[in-house]
Formats: C-alpha cells, sequence, structure tokens
C-alpha cells in the first residue's frame, strides 16, 4: 500500500469528471480513497465541484468525509445540502462528530434537521451532547460506548456487548454500571473472553477506573490521559453517572491546537489561523501585535529622546540600542517560554522565589560571559574603556532584569488564572524593549558621569 | 475517584517510612497508587530513598515505574540495581519500553542484563528492537502485537489469539500475515466475535490495512496515524514482513514532543531542556542563540556607525532604531512561524512564489496601516514632515522585507532537507534586525537627501 498523494494530476483528472457529469467513474474512482484523502481532494475543489461530488458519493463515506473539512469548506457544502440530506449524514456519524457538526448550522435549520434523523436515540444522544459547553468534557466526549449492569452475568453481558458494539467503532472498555447507572467499574474484553459465562458481572469487574467530570476541562482531560496512558476516559456526570467516553483520537487534537495556539501565542499570531487563511484573516491576527511592538517602538523613542544631551559626546550608545533591545527580548523570550512550557506540561514544581532567583543566578551567568565578549569588541571599536564598561554593565543588568520578568510574569498570570501564553511573545518583547533600553541609559549615565 | 495530587504530608509521611525502614506499611500505602504517581513520588526522593522503594515494591509495579522516571532519576536507580534485579525489571515491561531502558543502560553490562531475561522469546525481541535507530518507526515500536496466519479459520484464530492476547495489553486489530509471514491485512475484535468459528480467516480478514515502514521517521508516522485516526499502526520491513507494532499513546508522546522542539527553537532554546533542568544545562541551551543575538547587535551598531553624519542633523532617526528592529523581528517572527505550522501539519499547497507574493500583499496591507499611524505620531512629535515621512516609509519597506524573509527562509530550509523551525527563533529575528536597520538608514538617507 502506497501512501496517498494528491497529485495536480489526480485532481484535473476528478474535476474533469464532475465537469463531464461521470458519476460511475467517478464512485469507482473514490471507492478506494480514504474518507480523509477525500476530504484533502474536497478542500481544493470549488463549491459546486465539492457539492457534487458530496451528494454523489454514499453517506456513510460523505459523513466523515464531512468531518475532514476545512471550516468554510464544510459550510459552503452544507449550505447546498437539504435539510434531509444532512439528517442522512448526521445518522451515520458518531454522536460528538455529528453534534460538532450540528453546532456549525444556522440556527433556523437545526429543529428540523434533528427531526429528520430518523434513528431517535441517536437523535436524542446528539442533542443531549449540544447542551455541554464546546470547551469541557461535555463537549469533547461521544455517547457511543459499551456498558453493561453489574447485575448481569457474563453470558448477557456479551450478548448485549455484541448489541451495542454494532453502533461502536472501537470497543476500548466495557464500562460497568449500576441500576441508577451510576459508573461502578469497568471490564476489558480480554478478561470477557477469559471468564466463565455464568459468573455474574458484580465479581469479575475491576472496581477502579479513571473517569472525568463531565465540566472538566479538555486540556486536564488531555493531561490525564497522557499520564495514565489511556486510550479511552469514562466521562461522569455530577452525581457519578456514566454519560459518555473520550478517545485518545480528540485528545490528540486537543494536544495539537494546544501545542499549535501556544506556539502561535509565542510569535506574536492571534485566532489560531493558518498559512491558507485569507489576507484578511491574517492581518486581524498580526496586526494587534505588531500595533503593540509599535507601540512600544515609540516609547523606546521617547526614553531615548529624553537623553538626546548625550548624543552629541557619546554617539556610540545609541548604536548599541537595538542591541540591548534585541538582548532584552530574546532572554525575556526563553525565560518566559520555559515557564510557559513548564505549566502547560504540569512539570514545575517549588516557589516562585525560587524560580526567580534561579533565573536570576542564570540571567547572572549568562550576562557577564557576554557583557565581557562585548566589553573587549567596543573597547576595541572605540577606543574609550568607559564607554565600553557603560555599555557592558548595562548588558549584564538588562540581561538579568529581562530574566527576571520573563520568568514572573507567565507565573504571576498562571496564578491568577490567565493563560501565561500570552506572555511569551510580543508582549514580553516589547515591555523588555523599553525596560532596557531604559536601563541601559540609566547606567551610562551613571558610568559615564555625564 | 479523586485524582491523585502529590502533597509535601504526603512526600514527607513517606521518606519517614523508608527512614524507618517500615516496608509493610509502605506497600500498603503504594498500592492503591497508579504507577504514573509512583514515579513522580519517586523523582522527588533522593538517590537512596528511591532505590529502597524501587526495591522494596513489586516489579511488575516498579517496571512501569521505571518508564516513567526522568532519565536522570532512571539512570541513578538502575546504576543501584543488580543486574539480576535490572533484568527483572525488563521481563514485566512491553519490548519497546525494555529496549528503551536497555539503550540507555552502560554498554559493559547490557549482554549479562539480556542473558539474564528467563523468557528468551521476550529477549530475542527486545535485541531486535536494538537494532533499530532511535529515530525511526523501528525505534518506535512494540514487538508485541496479536497476528494469525491467513490459512487458519476463526477457531483456531480465537484460541492463538487468547494465548497471544495474555502478553499484549491492549488488542487493537489482529493483524493477518500469510505463511512468510507478510503482512495481508487485519480481523478486528468485532468481526472475530461475529463470524462463524469454521470460517477461514482468508475468507473473513479485510485485505486493507494501513502500514508504515520500519525505517520511517516518527514525525511521519505521527501524521498517518492522525490523519487517519489510528489507535495502533503495523510496521512492516524492506520485503512486507509484519516486524511490530506503534501504538498511540507512543504517537502522543511524538507529538507532544516535537511541539515542545518546535516552541523552544522559536524561543530560542536548544536541547530540549526542562525549567527544572540545571543551570548548566539552561545556560548550554540558551547562550547560543544570545551569542547570536550579540553579533547582529554587534552587526547593528556598525551599520549606524557607518551613518554618524546623519546624527547631528537628524538625531531622532537614531531613537526610532529600536523600534524598526523591533517590527522587522516581530513580522519575521509572525510569516516565519505560520509556515513552519504549515509544514508541520501538512497543510502548505501551493508554490513558493505565490506565498511569497500573498506575503507581500499581507505585509504591505500591515505595513501600510502601521506607517500612516507612525507617520502623524512622528510629525506630531518632531514637526518635521520629511523625517516623519522618511521614518513611516522605511517601516513600509521594514515590514515588507521581514515578511518576506521569514516567509523564504523556512521554505527554503525545508526544500534543502533542514528542520525549518531553526528559522523561526532569534535566527530571523537577529537578520531582520540587521537588514531592517540597514533598509531604514537607506531610505532615511534617499529621503532625506543627506
Amino acid at each position: 500500500m502506497t501512501p496517498f498523494k494528491l497529485t495536480e494530476e489526480l485532481l484535473a483528472e476528478i474535476e474533469q469528471l464532475i465537469e463531464n457529469q461521470q458519476g460511475t467513474e467517478l464512485v469507482s474512482l473514490m471507492a478506494e480513497v480514504h474518507y480523509a484523502d477525500v476530504a484533502e481532494i474536497i478542500n481544493e475543489l470549488n463549491e459546486d465541484e465539492a457539492t457534487y461530488l458530496i451528494k454523489l458519493l454514499d453517506s456513510d463515506k460523505t459523513s466523515d468525509v464531512l468531518t475532514e473539512l476545512d471550516e468554510d469548506v464544510r459550510e459552503a457544502i452544507l449550505s447546498n445540502l437539504s435539510v434531509k440530506e444532512i439528517a442522512e449524514e448526521l445518522e451515520e456519524l458518531d454522536t460528538d462528530d455529528a453534534a460538532d457538526i450540528v453546532a456549525e448550522l444556522p440556527n433556523e435549520i437545526v429543529q428540523e434537521v434533528i427531526s429528520e434523523i430518523e434513528d431517535k436515540e441517536h437523535a436524542k444522544d446528539i442533542v443531549e451532547l449540544l447542551r455541554y459547553d464546546e470547551n469541557s468534557a461535555g463537549g469533547l466526549m461521544a455517547k457511543e460506548l459499551v456498558k453493561v449492569n453489574e447485575n448481569w452475568n457474563v453470558l448477557t453481558c456479551v450478548k448485549e456487548m455484541r448489541a451495542q458494539a454494532e453502533n461502536v467503532t472501537r470497543v476500548h472498555s466495557i464500562y460497568v454500571v449500576d441500576n441508577e447507572g451510576i459508573l461502578k467499574g469497568r471490564l476489558s474484553l480480554k478478561d470477557l473472553l477469559t471468564t466463565s459465562t455464568t459468573a455474574p458481572i458484580r465479581e469479575v469487574y475491576i472496581p477502579k477506573v479513571d473517569r472525568v467530570d463531565v465540566n472538566e476541562k479538555p486540556e486536564e482531560v488531555a493531561k490525564i490521559m497522557q499520564k495514565y496512558d489511556l486510550e479511552a476516559i469514562p466521562v461522569v456526570d455530577e452525581i457519578g453517572r456514566l454519560v459518555g467516553r473520550i478517545t485518545i483520537d480528540d485528545i490528540v487534537d486537543v494536544i495539537r491546537e494546544e501545542a499549535d495556539r501556544d506556539y502561535q501565542m509565542a510569535a506574536g499570531i492571534s485566532q489560531g489561523v493558518e498559512a491558507d487563511d485569507s489576507i484578511w484573516e491574517l492581518t486581524r491576527a498580526r496586526l494587534p501585535w505588531l500595533f503593540l511592538g509599535l507601540l512600544g517602538g515609540v516609547g523606546a523613542a521617547a526614553i531615548m529622546g529624553g537623553f538626546e544631551e548625550m548624543i552629541a559626546k557619546h554617539a556610540i550608545l545609541f548604536f548599541f540600542t537595538p542591541l540591548i533591545a534585541a538582548m532584552a527580548g530574546n532572554v525575556g523570550v526563553q525565560s518566559s517560554a520555559i515557564i510557559v512550557q513548564g505549566l502547560a506540561n504540569d512539570d514545575l514544581k517549588g516557589s516562585i522565589s525560587n524560580r526567580l532567583i534561579k533565573e536570576m543566578l542564570l540571567a547572572t551567568l549568562n550576562g557577564l560571559i557576554l557583557a565581557a565578549i562585548l566589553l573587549l569588541f567596543t573597547w576595541w571599536w572605540n577606543g574609550n574603556f568607559y564607554t565600553a564598561l557603560a555599555i557592558s554593565l548595562s548588558l549584564v543588568a538588562v540581561i538579568i532584569v529581562a530574566g527576571i520578568i520573563g520568568t514572573f510574569i507567565p507565573l504571576f498570570l498562571d496564578k491568577r488564572g490567565i493563560d501565561p501564553a500570552i506572555a511569551t511573545g510580543p508582549f514580553i518583547t516589547t515591555s523588555n524593549d523599553i525596560f532596557g533600553i531604559l536601563i541601559y541609559f540609566w547606567i551610562a549615565k551613571l558610568v559615564l558621569g555625564i
């Protein structure tokens, strides 16, 4: 099996077949293509072509294709489908994916779409999932799971399980509940295969099972599943009733999105844009941070304007402001990134003051090494030892202050319940630029006695 | 079940029990604690305490604990265990985890440890895994899997499977091979539960199965498993023989590590350090990038030195160099981050020149908006329209150039097979600082006619 690769030729061939309305050829061409690859193809087609293809293919395939499409493409296609056609797609999907799609539909058609779903149990589950906040375990979970009553025996259990498993793509664990639906424990498939059929479930299940509350944050669910190497975790409501199940593939998406968000925040990009978004969307994501940088730069200019009398005697000081600002920014980004990552991975121990002391020592060490190099260079270049000393001393001071700010701000934000990742990008660079330049000119003034 | 929380009190209690050698109390205290939590506790103990606890607990628990420990803690503990004790731990582990630990052992004891493993099949599998590059599918996979011969029938298959499943923690798929061991397809557990026992496997298996080559890069395996929502993928050798299996929990680690690495690279930190590493390790990871920043700053100073004659007439130009440098850096980081992320997520389509044109339009739009604001401000502040115009025009030019550099460099590195993430951090900031300042003074010279 060679991996699928979307080539220009393949795309041209598909567009040609669509134009000629060669449905049979298209169906047989797509038969062997995985739905994730079909989605990749459809993302490249125009709206009419995409709609034609979706209507042409079977809904057991297209439903999965829909979940993999870019959001704007999906929205466009759905707007061309009838209420009945949308309901048919939802029928084929797991409840979590179906609920995600319903949540994107225009409000006025939601009720109609749901009422067109023939499997009423499925429709009820979807409606229930819509109640939960998108940013919670409830918003991630699916209703598909295999559960058995603790009062059954293994034989009943296997029979029930076979019936339930029809609707569940992947069986990870069999959850055991009591008559009230309260989660009591789990059975593994392996246990079922190796236990006598008359044994009551009550006697064979494992009473210990990891679970999450329906209101838990997705990032917390991700941490728990990663730490304990879980492939699925049951979700319980406020009184402990089993209400759903989260599988690791959804968590992989959470992890990926969280990492992408932190990374973008550090780079001064907001709103989770992608390279293929429109120029307008990219501008909205980038311009605010650039504006912040502009303000910082104007602030720096104003500070330097205040030291204008120095320029006649020590122009060289002004030549080194970009260096000082850059170093302040770099150190600040480094230290804040380490803290933000430590917070995200939950491996920061010890008090804030210990962190600050450590960062101070580290910054002092780095600062002294770099300043020594800079001192020798500037002295050689300019010939004036005191100017060189002023610049180098400032560099040490600026690095220390930048390191402390970079360490303190994310820790402080985190304590306040604000996402510390905001402190890694232009925010920290800009504030460190200003502090850096201010410290620089102060120290220069002091050393040079101006 | 309340989630485990490592408190100061619990840690003190455990240390007390260890000091008093109250083994029975410790064993019963730890009985209910998950191995990942035991690892968290041991990471906080000193070497003697940790070794005592590991020796005290059963190796079916401690083997899993070992895999979760910080690398330096594990190394210290292993150095206190006898060859026989290490072999006992390895015996309990899946082959992939066992091989990872063996790879960390001092060379001189590896052979002895392996020969102490009683299960010779297990030992052979571990040795085989050691052959593979750590940074390949072979280095990630485990030998534990359930495979059946296409010539068996369902009954034989279920029997064989039960026997094999004893050694496999999680059964995802049953792989079907021919007499030569060539991977032919798969069976799902569900299929087995619902098919007649006399049916030959040849007639019921699914001949389509995703697979990866044993030499495939871990990042590629991660992309495939994410794209196709797989929880396990079989690994085949050069001639298509089934040699192992990779499960999603190992891939979650790959994704996390890759994201962490990209993030650190963008922040100017190398070598995958953590907040709790020593000052020396942190310095090694941070100093080289700071040194690069220092060089850039010196370069900028040299450039400004070349425009010294301007300083008497237009000191204000020098006040705005930090602004120009900061904006060049910010724009460069933004555009490179979007490209790097697009490359990592495999969703960049279209040619390099199209990307560059798009980035140019975007940068022009952003640049014009910011420059208009800056023009008004500087004009008002300084009173001289031409200086204000020079600064603002430069800003537009610098933003465009920075955006193009930020887009081009990662694309170029990627084409060359170099990790483009290297282009997101201090590298791009530093080069953009220099280009920015150079362009700035050139344009100022031109506009002001000096």
